[in-house]
């Protein structure tokens, strides 16, 4: 954080808001009024709008005292985008709500909107209305993001088939490694005064948990290969319960195979060092937003050979149950172990 | 509240997500895909989209001490809307997010969602995503709606023209009457056990604070009259406040008449009760959901006679400024003194 020190009430809501938001320059045609009115209006060309929306609280999503508020704008906007790959769909626009404490001033506010305004860019989304409120404890978040899709192109959760194969971006388990290593350091940090964090060679888990990013590559790929997903979700509660919600809702069953799940080689040390087993991170751990898919075996031939898309298994008859099968040849239920903020 | 009490916990996200979704239906053709998968699909037909997002706090926006959590839901959808019908759109969709703690029961969520879809069914428009999650303290709730507006038939803040009228609907000045009274009461209450709330002959004020309503019915008879205001926007911060936004957004002054701001008998009594200026209630009390529009003079014809909608005053030059003649024949300039949470 800098050294300069603003207080927000010397702005006041509406001069603060002027003041986050004087630089925006709208990306997508389609965004006709943007921040200013009473509501933000967007165009349309026989396209289909996709909503999506994410509140995340201080001390329940994040933790500030190891997440840089850039990072925590960033990854606030590429959570939600991700939900919007996460239907086939690509993302112009958002709107944004935050509720801060006094303890935040200007200069925060700016750090946060920076990372807000480098996820809009990265991803070619315009931010186009929010709302600045006070809290009496804590930062509240709150992102609602719009995407488009070509008029019945998106992909549910519920569509998936029997005898379709079960696919994953990237790695897993990154970010929950990421975690423990971050709350670890935390943990020793408030124990013994003067000692720093220990975070040499974690480059890897770090970032996927403090600035992760969503799979517009993965999006843009279909695209050009003309692959449409039979069913598809994003990876934010851990791979088991995305697989389950994915069966639920599309009344089937699944196979996985332990060995084909990727963890990546950085994530795998770190697990061994804490004695975790690195497939029950994939597994359990969440926050990767990486994507789940299926697709139907005949477009086997478009992702056998793609670096970064990894076949981890097939959907079976409902009655089958989803159950993985561990290297050592035995079969396990699926279980779902997400997070979730209530337990 | 009932005297069954669930715990959220015994639910889980998923289970209370469902429990509190399962009766939804759809009222609108656009509404394609709703709750339940990563995000929510809209169709359209040639028509614009128009997005806006309210954060609502705990301790900040309302206490539950007095505020029944049914009434909390319809009026946090009703805010929304008013936000929608102040760019002259109709309302469609709407997405909320909420996050409680674990003092809150299923039961209580069940009320608060019974608000929810009461204003939904009572304005059309289809709950279609969100998010649930846990907060360490307080309730929060964050709403984004979505509506239609022909092409290019929004109205902004920032076209309103020298010599305009300037109109308001409804009353002004009742919720932040009704918020002094419940104020006192709760005070009351704390100090003297036993004592119970005094509300006799204060139902409009107490249900201006507590249920208001949006402005659908002026909408509907702008489309019915071919009328489309030149300017026009809410009143959730106090006239005074929304006026000088459309005079600086617009670069125009204003007059406004103080014996044409249309006051409610029961605020009138109450205001004097309370030895306060009805009129300073009006100007700088918030949270009435009455909308504030200016229309050519050539329209005055089409308004003159219609109930519920009132000539306060005229657009003037911006050197002018935005200036109030009081009943004395005194002329004050009009200041912001509506409600800032950062003050």
């Amino acid at each position: 954080m800098s050294e300069e020190r603003t207080e927000i009430s010397s702005l006041g809501e509406f001069g603060l808001i002027n003041h986050l938001t004087k630089n925006i320059e709208h990306q997508n045609a389609s965004t006709i009024l943007g921040v200013g009115d009473d509501a933000a209006v967007i165009d349309h060309f026989g396209r289909q709008t996709v909503v999506t929306t994410d509140l995340l609280m201080e001390g329940v999503h994040f933790d500030l005292m190891y997440t840089p508020l850039k990072h925590l704008g960033y990854k606030s906007v590429v959570v939600n985008l991700s939900d919007l790959y996460a239907m086939n769909a690509t993302p112009t626009q958002i709107v944004i709500s935050v509720a801060i404490s006094n303890r935040f001033s200007v200069e925060a506010m700016d750090e946060f909107y920076d990372g807000i305004y480098a996820a809009c860019e990265e991803y070619g989304v315009d931010l186009i209305g929010g709302d600045t409120t006070s809290s009496q404890k804590g930062f509240v978040i709150s992102i609602t993001a719009l995407g488009e899709v070509a008029p019945d192109q998106y992909v549910k959760r519920s569509t998936a088939q029997v005898n379709d194969l079960i696919c994953v971006t990237g790695y897993l388990g990154g970010a929950y490694l990421g975690l423990l290593l971050l709350e670890r350091e935390k943990k020793i940090f408030l124990e013994t005064k003067g000692v720093q964090p220990d975070l040499e060679n974690r480059d890897y888990i770090v970032g996927k948990l403090l600035k992760p990013e969503a799979r517009k590559d993965v999006i843009e790929f279909f695209q050009r290969e003309a692959l449409v997903p039979t069913a598809m979700m994003d990876i934010s509660d851990g791979l088991s319960s995305e697989v389950l919600h994915i069966c639920k809702q599309s009344g089937v069953g699944a196979v996985l195979y332990e060995d084909k799940i990727p963890v990546h080689p950085e994530s795998k040390e770190f697990a061994y060092k804490l004695e975790l087993d690195p497939t029950a991170c994939a597994l359990s751990g969440g926050e990767d937003y990486e994507l789940l898919f299926t697709i139907s075996q005949n477009d086997y031939d478009k992702i056998k050979e793609v670096e970064g898309i990894s076949v981890i298994g097939y959907i079976a008859e409902e009655k089958e149950g989803a159950t993985i099968l561990t290297r050592g040849g035995n079969r396990h239920a699926l279980v779902a172990q997400g997070w979730n903020s209530f337990s």
